[in-house]
């Protein structure tokens, strides 16, 4: 199996490191920021945000859910590395909207997959999901009392973050 | 609690907004890609790869590792949004060198916190941790056998991208 990156990524990323230079960056970021939001391919939140290299922490994942790996993910960033804030991000034409776990563990037992012990979190609207999120990291004791957690949905058409009251 | 963005993330935002206009980008990425990576703020996949928005679903999370979760949102990446290839890349200077479960665990319960049902999952080497990640992905039934893993190690110091050999 090939192993070094094929082009255009292998042109692109050393272009990229033509401009990046040497740098030396913080490890620890910059606007005491956590993201958590969608892998969505339409969503890039530090351009959303106005935000560079070493602000904010970014945690991703189908649906931008506070799982249990994004609430492990938190805690490092924020007893670790001092983030202070989450900001969940969910957005408008999510694909989590768009099928049960049951319609998904049926395609793979149609090829032979038994994937139920996998919970794919699939939600019925994005409003909630995003609030669900905001109340399990406000309530988890792992995250200090005051840590500020914040819901927003962005919308992939516009380019626009809406507050979701919580 | 506040539920609208501040200053100057709300600007930020109205300004990107304004220069985003009006978007139709279709939900399947373009170059059916996903990249898992780690939340460090030091990171940004999509510049790293010389990639536009719409282009690359990306997973990340402490580490950039293929965890239960990871691999929930690849699936639905592959099964429902067309992706035939994942990239793990781990980083220079991350901070899951820095610690361990035991001293996080002696950390979180100096402040009363029982979180030894968290697996923090810190790792010793950066190679090594992408490398299992790359078995992970490869050897799960989860995704079709030829789907296509490969495994890298990003510079924050010089945003050069190296290759893992799996």
């Amino acid at each position: 199996m090939p192993h070094s990156l094929p082009d255009p990524f292998a042109r692109a990323n050393e272009r990229f490191a033509e401009s990046f230079g040497e740098q030396a960056l913080s490890r620890v970021p910059a606007h005491k920021l956590a993201v958590l939001t969608c892998m969505d391919a339409r969503v890039e939140p530090l351009r959303v945000l106005g935000l560079d290299l070493g602000d904010a922490h970014v945690i991703r994942n189908a649906g931008g859910v506070a799982t249990d790996d994004a609430l492990r993910s938190l805690v490092i960033s924020n007893r670790l590395l001092g983030t202070t804030t989450a900001y969940v991000i969910g957005h408008t034409e999510c694909g989590m909207i768009s099928f049960t776990n049951d319609e998904l563990y049926s395609e793979l037992e149609h090829d032979g997959i038994d994937a139920r012990w996998l919970d794919f979190l699939p939600f019925t609207k994005i409003e909630t999901s995003v609030r669900e999120s905001v109340v399990r990291l406000r309530e988890t004791t792992l995250l200090p009392d005051d840590y500020t957690v914040q819901g927003f949905v962005y919308s992939v058409t516009t380019g626009l973050l809406e507050p979701v009251e919580v």
